[in-house]
């Protein structure tokens, strides 16, 4: 099924345009669950997977996707990549997307072997996977090959949600479009080639919740592009603010929260770490409530 | 040792500012080497880490660097990986300077967790990765601190090769500058808290060969960064085109060159499959005298 198609009628089955970001930070993983394995690289990637096997447990009912983000597993070294492979394989068990992120990119031929290491059967299969704009059109192209060979799908960095993200992307152009908006115009042509039945495109565009003014305007920039939205949560943005990133239907955005799901543990004191599974549960729920109040 | 002091030091001893790039394309890989093993995933991954052993064997007295290429790796899956490891460690401890040519970027936190995975002892250790400067300082800081702590380095892309580099890189900004200017601006500041007793930074940036006028100009822009320096041989670039990158008295810069040396047996009639390594270093030789007839 075309992957845009997939996750709007995900989203709409479970009421719940959420993602959950799965970050394995070592230091934040639960005694509980970390005191069961070993503490060297090997042991810390099988706490890992304890740990995610029962977040995943815990949600794949409320939500339709997962995005675990690579850099967290890469910094386990090989075992961590071994753990990230199973834990996109039981999510996809699971009946959720995975969308793999890992902010990608290089020129034509190298982008096109980072297009067989997540979006195909081979490697490290995911649904989706998170894509650098910086070299233009060579270095986006192959991934949407494979969005359309593979019914998989892309999320192109656009706006990002990081206090420095202005630096280069809000910069004025000459031409009198800011950065973040001429790359907003090539996201929409790009994605062309890979729309659905939903009237969205598999190429779809990563905007940050913390910046609800630019939403606006590239939510108009990008009317086929469904939006991938972190900030949510640990980085401060509010339901109001993710509210520009959905279409005025309440549709076409997927709102991540990472840190204030998995360990969601840490911070609600009706919990203890034994139950951060219930505790990520509660926050999902949470947060559902928080963002259907304004779609 | 500072990074950039090493580099400059070894390419000095070497007389050779050239840096081999390892794209383990497996359909490349000779069929002498591949045959010894089965043609699974683990099979392929022991081929390419069988294969890079005898290139870097070949051509660890004559230069001073090699430049894996993580996505070629990765779409061999967790046991890419493992070769990945392998083949760095083998080749620094050939003696040879490792950069990971991964193009990470990501917000702080996890951008820390990148610099972790490749710039620590931890996961993945090399000495110097590249890094995509969309995210702005933010996705930038977390590396330059693990560049100061540990003696890493990092190239951040600021013109990259690739035909499609201008569609963003040379946007015009409206304060007069291209987009890629206001990138080396950054670069060169984010540089000043590693400079070497060299003069240069641990901080460098990414300048493609194929585009010489505009290496001119960043030269002058980035007068304490190392060049990392793709394009040259198979991409097109001459060593006329890459003399703008190195200063007055011809330093300051490493030029790459991946499929040019290591699958030169392919187009060097005088050597056989058989004798891929010897063609690699046939290649390096000529590269070598290539580069010095201009510097």
């Amino acid at each position: 099924m075309h992957f845009a198609d997939a996750l709007l009628a995900a989203i709409a089955q479970k009421q719940a345009p959420i993602c959950v970001g799965l970050d394995p930070n070592i230091e934040k993983i639960p005694h509980c669950v970390r005191s069961a394995f070993d503490n060297d690289e090997l042991g810390q990637a099988e706490a890992v997977g304890q740990f995610f096997s029962e977040i995943i447990d815990a949600v794949a009912d409320l939500v339709p996707a997962v995005k675990p983000q690579l850099a967290f597993f890469e910094a386990l070294g090989p075992s961590g990549m071994a753990i990230y492979q199973r834990v996109c394989a039981y999510a996809a068990s699971q009946g959720l997307l995975v969308i793999a992120d890992g902010k990608r990119n290089d020129i034509g031929s190298t982008a096109a072997a980072y297009a067989v290491a997540h979006l195909s059967e081979e490697a490290f299969p995911a649904d989706a996977i998170t894509v650098t704009p910086y070299l233009g059109s060579d270095g986006i192209k192959p991934f949407i090959k494979n969005c359309v060979e593979f019914d998989r799908g892309m999320f192109i960095l656009v706006k990002t949600s990081n206090p420095s993200s202005g630096e280069f992307q809000d910069l004025k152009l000459a031409s009198g479009e800011t950065l973040y908006e001429r790359v907003a115009v090539s996201v929409a042509e790009w994605g062309e080639v890979a729309i659905g039945k939903s009237g969205f495109s598999a190429v779809g565009a990563v905007v940050g919740a913390t910046y609800p003014e630019q939403a606006a305007v590239l939510r108009k920039l990008m009317p086929h592009q469904i939006f991938l939205v972190p900030g949510y949560g640990a980085q401060g943005a509010t339901a109001a603010d993710v509210r520009p990133c959905f279409t005025e239907d309440g549709r076409g955005a997927i709102v991540n929260s990472s840190r204030g799901i998995i360990y969601a543990y840490e911070t609600d004191s009706q919990y203890s770490e034994e139950q951060f599974a219930a505790a990520a549960r509660a926050a999902v729920i949470r947060m559902k409530d928080d963002l259907n109040s304004v779609l």
